[in-house]
């Protein structure tokens, strides 16, 4: 199913990197666990043009994350041209920044053979390394996204919302899972499909608690958090609770702290500012815990 | 949030239809609870060119149909040039079959300003007049669906994909739910969120056991009813057992049966005797059950 060259920008022409070798890869070069969402909303924009935005956005932050994570709403709200400004976007990170992962962020899920659509369209038509999926419809609905080798797979596990968990934390009676919330379920039910390691797992930073339940459920999968807030505790706690015990193996997303630092002809400036400050922040504790890059 | 002018094609210039009302409206108009999915997938099509499939497909069955139901992945698959023709999809439906219901089928579902975007995408930029959306988040992820008032939101309940029961089925504990599987708890859930008398459920036709107790919690609320097969069977317990009391308020969605009845030059009229055979069949169901038009 899956190309066997791999990430199509490492070069390697060997055997192709799995999909946590490459989210290594592209942390290490940058130094930085960070990525930044291109979540481009009308009301905020500095500028009229998203893809002139998003152009100085990634201009100014490219060498200070380790992935960018357009979330496909924002462009789907725009239609056509939203979408044109979206493949132009992608284009223009490959040119720029060819070691930085690119994850779509849609929250895909359906049955048989629309989940063979999403993952194509995902994977091969717009060409992402990685995507965010909902597990609702169980193990078959989601291995048309696994059975991409080398694409990571990030499944919707625990979310920051005020409702999250309204089903989320709704605890299961059944046999083996007695007594655990459907998100520690969704978990270990993605570690049991997880045939090629390249499934990771959505868990919102306002929640640590939960968020260090899960990495001790599944020490090796990439976690994808964002909510990460203007408080320091919070980021603290997420990069504490959601790395993996070597400090690696998460993602740590931020989207309009980053893209609207400010909103004036400085925002490709400020942006850049607020990027580099919160790398900065998550080095530091990465440091005092140990685990400087 | 929602015009104040209800479905923009009825022509109602007083009080707005409820969804509830346009489906009601849809179906006595067309004397059917199908619905056809548009879901053009290249390994099958007939004709080269989607927009032109399409357009042949609708201008065959618009007469016999309260609904079409778009499949967004297999757009989104084609890229950009598979939105477009979408986008000219929709609008030829609009222009030859007024009343005819558009669904999206896109299981979106995702937090906070996100989710405002995708109904903003799916409702305001697209025009659809109901979307499916995945309840994975909980209360406030759905709302900006909701708020749209006299748009329908089917939430995805209970799928028909041997998967299905991975997450679905599994049995809560909590309180209330006690002993409940998942998918009846949504339905509970997605009853207590309906406001504005606009919440669907999508279930799957297969499981007809599923269907009936579900309906049993929800009397009234509109089901889009997806994978009826090959045999009457299926359908004539889907249409017994989806419908409310007066044989209403199912949507059956057949897409392949009808798309790909044929893939010879002759696909338009064996997608219409497909499409007109299966109104036939639930017809008589119908009327065996007391509820002819």
């Amino acid at each position: 199913m899956d190309n066997a060259q791999g990430h199509p920008y490492t070069g390697v022409a060997s055997a192709p990197m799995t999909f946590r070798q490459q989210l290594d890869t592209a942390c290490a070069r940058s130094r930085s666990l960070l990525c930044v969402g291109l979540d481009p909303d009308p009301a905020l924009l500095p500028v009229e043009d998203v893809l002139d935005f998003n152009r100085q956005i990634i201009a100014a932050t490219h060498d200070l994350v380790c992935a960018y994570k357009p979330n496909l709403a924002f462009y789907e709200a725009l239609g056509l041209p939203g979408l044109r400004a979206l493949e132009q976007s992608l284009r223009f990170i490959r040119d720029m920044a060819p070691g930085v992962l690119l994850i779509a962020d849609g929250k895909r899920g359906d049955v048989g053979n629309t989940a063979q659509a999403y993952a194509r369209a995902l994977f091969e038509t717009w060409g992402f390394d990685a995507a965010t999926v909902n597990p609702y419809g169980g193990r078959d609905s989601v291995e048309p996204f696994l059975e991409y080798r080398q694409r990571g797979v990030f499944f919707w596990c625990r979310s920051s919302n005020p409702g999250a968990g309204d089903l989320q934390d709704l605890v299961v009676a059944s046999g083996q899972e007695q007594g655990q919330p459907l998100y520690q379920v969704v978990a270990r039910r993605v570690q049991a499909w997880d045939r090629y390691e390249n499934a990771g797992l959505v868990l919102g930073a306002p929640y640590p608690e939960e968020l260090g339940k899960v990495r001790a459920l599944c020490p090796e999968t990439p976690f994808l958090i964002p909510g990460i807030g203007p408080q320091a505790g919070d980021l603290k706690q997420a990069v504490r609770l959601g790395t993996n015990a070597q400090g690696r193996r998460a993602v740590i997303a931020a989207s309009r702290a980053v893209l609207y630092a400010s909103r004036g002809t400085d925002f490709a400036q400020k942006a850049r500012q607020a990027a580099s400050a919160l790398r900065d922040a998550i080095n530091q504790v990465l440091a005092q815990e140990g685990h400087p890059w």
